[in-house]
């Protein structure tokens, strides 16, 4: 038995999340048929995260055991890399330290959703961002992140079907920025519930065109109530980013 | 008649440049596909520059003349932006100034030409980056690329099949900057030759690799030899940036 720790970046406007889906393409599946080819078995892959239909990943942590491989890590990463459709990438790959698990020791993770800025669409961000014509004022978006800032109970930014209780999660870093025509909202916290990131951008636009104040944002997130919040913005704009462990 | 002036951008993936072929399709051909189906006839097209098959260009300045047509310059983009596919998109489209030639009045344009970094290769990088895996350094690239600097006969980084005679330009800018695992050369100028941007990124890869020192570098250019200089860089990394006008 072998485990290795990898992190992988991934195009998500190809499947339908990470997790194995009944009928439905998702990274895991695809990258187990690689495995497969290299290995003889599919192996046991554990994820750092679930993430959305058409959400992308830039360093997606897994763990993949498998009873018998010869080759070193990096033959692996390489051998895999050569089999993985060019939506899927590894981009390490190393022997997992024992007892590493990838979903339950992360500390934190942080997010980016990006926005094309411009009034008209982009050739390049098409699929990879979300494209949002209108003024942004970075400096009244910034007021409204520091709402979030600290622990909170985000019932009103989580879908409503989801099986999680403990809605209380703890917000570490939350803000725009912009290099020329693309806006990418960055936020790190300590977990995220279903579709929290992204009714947090479709609340945080409202507040830009005008529709909310800081106030109203405060009073949305108090309420614990998710029809009080803004619309859930669309995957294509989000990527993990990063997961932190210790 | 009316002339409009646009700047446009797209993903040179899709097409055999920007001028216009026989039995390949161009970004002008494409282009005019949608000016007809708005104005019930192809117009006349001039560019700001040729640019190669795979080439990208991110505000690429063209004027349309047409005979007629009804509309304002903003309501045209916005037609044009429904009509044309995902890889091309206007970005501005204005009335242009009487006597204005996207070409003949260029100043300088201005080149970048972007290396993916990283062991792995990137599925968001995938055409249109170079995948470059060894370690760059940097402080070294751009100490080559002060060679370039100022006025130069710029042969030996000229594609042998040209037509043009004079072949001598001015850089005024050229130099590598760092994005985490994404690194970008621009190169700034009066005027390029044919090719001769990715002769230049592929002559200072041999800087990079060892194979060339800074003095090579300073002795291929005043050989203007083609063969004592590098290869091509593939196109898709270049990108056609900005046209400076007065």
């Amino acid at each position: 038995m072998r485990t290795f720790r990898m992190t992988i970046a991934y195009d998500g406007g190809a499947f339908h999340g990470f997790q194995v889906q009944k009928n439905a393409k998702s990274v895991c599946s695809v990258f187990q048929d690689a495995v497969e080819i290299i290995c003889r078995e599919r192996g046991a892959v554990k994820g750092c995260s679930r993430t959305d239909a058409g959400v992308h990943a830039l360093e997606y942590v897994l763990t993949l055991t498998v009873s018998d491989y010869g080759g070193t890590p990096r033959q692996l990463k390489g051998s895999l890399n050569g089999l993985l459709p060019l939506s899927v990438s590894v981009l390490s790959c190393t022997e997992a330290e024992p007892g590493f698990h990838p979903r339950y020791d992360v500390k934190e993770k942080e997010y980016l959703y990006k926005i094309w800025n411009h009034e008209s669409r982009s050739p390049f961000w098409e699929g990879r961002a979300l494209h949002y014509p209108r003024y942004m004022d970075l400096d009244l978006l910034n007021e409204g992140c520091k709402v979030f800032l600290g622990t909170h109970d985000f019932s009103a930014f989580c879908a409503k079907h989801t099986d999680v209780e403990d809605k209380v999660r703890t917000i570490s870093q939350c803000g725009f920025s912009r290099q020329d025509d693309l806006v990418v909202f960055a936020v790190r916290g300590d977990g995220f519930l279903y579709n929290m990131v992204r009714i947090m951008v479709g609340t945080l636009l409202r507040l830009n065109e005008g529709r909310f104040t800081v106030e109203t944002l405060r009073a949305v997130l108090e309420s614990k109530d998710r029809r009080k919040a803004g619309i859930t913005a669309p995957p294509h704009g989000l990527y993990l980013h990063k997961v932190f462990y210790d």
